[in-house]
C-alpha cells in the first residue's frame, strides 16, 4: 500500500497579507487626486527610483559589509525607508493592476520549488535553466 | 465646544504582514544552502533585476495600455511572476538586514503624510520638497 | 545580371569612440586608489543607482511632457548630469572589464538589424521573438 | 615669479563621440516607423530593462569573480552585449532630448573634480557630501 505525503498545499494559508497597506494607500491617493498618476507605467518607473536609491546604499560596500547595513547608524534609517519605499510602490502597482499579491506570491513560489529541486540546486548559484 | 477626530494611530494596526513568507524564504534557501549568496548586495542587485524586468514589460506601452496588463494574455502571467519576485526579493533582503517591514511601512507612511499635506500636493506631481 | 548593393560594413567605421573617456576614469581612480572599488560588480550597482535617478526625472510625466525634460529649466540640469553619470559609469565599466565598447556595439547593432527586419517589425513594438 | 600650471582644459578636446551612432539608430528607428514608441520616458524605462538584464548576470557573483565575466565563456557574450544595449539606449536617449553627450561628460567630469579632491576622498567610498 502507498502512503506518500502529499507536498503542502500552499494554497492553505496565507503567506502574506497587504490588503490593508492598498487600501490606505488608494485613500491616501484619492485624496491627493493623485490616481491620474499612478498608471501602471510610471509607478514601475517609481520602483526603478525607489531600487536605485538602494542599490546607492550597497554599491561601493563588501558583501560582508553589507550585512550590517541596518544597524550602522550611517545607514539604519535610509535602508529602512527604502525598504519601505519599495513595499509602497509594489503594493500601489499591484493594487492598480488587480493582482492578489498573496497568490501572485505562492504561484511563484510553488514554481521555484519546481525549478529549483533541492538535490540539483543545493549550493548552486545558477539559475534553474543552467543546473 | 471642538470636537476634532484625532489622526488615526496608524501604528495600532499592523498594514502588512509578511512573517509567513519570511520564515518560507529562509527555509527555501536554508535547504539549498544558498545563505551564502544571500547577502544584502547581492539580493539588491536581484531587486535591481526583477524591476528591469518589470519594467521590460511596460517600456513600450502607453500608460492607458499599461493598466490592462494584468488582463491581457499576452502579459498577464509575466506581470503576476516579476510582482511576486519583486516581494520575495523584497521580503527576503527585509529578513536577512533584520528589518521589521511592517514597522518601516507605518514610519514612512507617516512620513508621507507629513511631507505632503493634501491641501498643497493636490493634483500636484512634485516632490515635497519643491511643493 | 545581378547587382545587388552589398550590406553596409558596419565594421568598417568607429560608431563610438570612448577611448579618451576610458583613459580619463581610469586616471582619475588611480589618483584617488579607488580602484578596490571599482569591481564590475560595484559599477553595475552604481550604474543602477544613476539609472534609478534618470527614472524619478520622468516618472509622473506623460511621455509628451517627457520629451521636453533638456530644456525645462526646472530638470535640464538634472537630466543632462544623470546622462552623464551613466555614460561615466558604463565606459568605466566596459573599461575594467576590458570590453571594446565600439566592437560590442557594432555587433549588436548586426544582430539588431537581423531580429528586427523592416517589413516584420514596421510600426510595432513587439520584441523580434514575438514578431 | 609665479609660473603654475593652468588646469587642464577639458573642453577643449572631445572625450568622447558617439555622433555616428546617434545617427545610425535614428535612421534604425526611422526606417522602422519607431519614433512613435521612442520618447525619452520609454527609452528610460528600456535603460532600466538592460541595466536589470546587467545585474542578473552580476547577482550571485562575489567581486572577485566579477572581474572575469568578459572572458569567462559563459558570460562573455552576454555581458558584452548588455554593455552594448546600455549604449544603444543611452545615446538614443540622449539624441531625442537634444543633449550632448560630450559637452554632458565633461561638465560631470569638472564637477567630481571639485567634489572630490584627491586629498579627501583618497581611498573613501564616501559621497562627497559626507567626506
Amino acid at each position: 500500500m502507498i502512503s506518500e505525503t502529499p507536498p503542502p498545499d500552499l494554497t492553505a494559508v496565507p503567506l502574506i497579507d497587504v490588503r490593508a497597506l492598498g487600501e490606505a494607500l488608494a485613500a491616501f491617493a484619492a485624496e491627493r487626486n493623485w490616481d491620474q498618476y499612478h498608471s501602471p507605467k510610471n509607478l514601475t518607473m517609481a520602483l526603478s527610483g525607489e531600487i536605485g536609491e538602494l542599490s546607492e546604499i550597497f554599491q561601493w560596500l563588501s558583501e560582508d559589509d553589507s550585512r550590517s547595513v541596518a544597524v550602522n547608524p550611517e545607514t539604519a534609517t535610509a535602508v529602512r525607508e527604502e525598504l519601505a519605499d519599495v513595499m509602497l510602490y509594489l503594493v500601489r502597482l499591484a493594487y492598480v493592476l488587480g493582482v492578489d499579491l498573496n497568490e501572485a506570491v505562492i504561484q511563484k513560489l510553488q514554481k521555484n520549488t519546481e525549478n529549483y529541486p533541492v538535490d540539483k540546486s543545493y549550493g548552486s548559484n545558477k539559475k534553474y535553466d543552467k543546473l
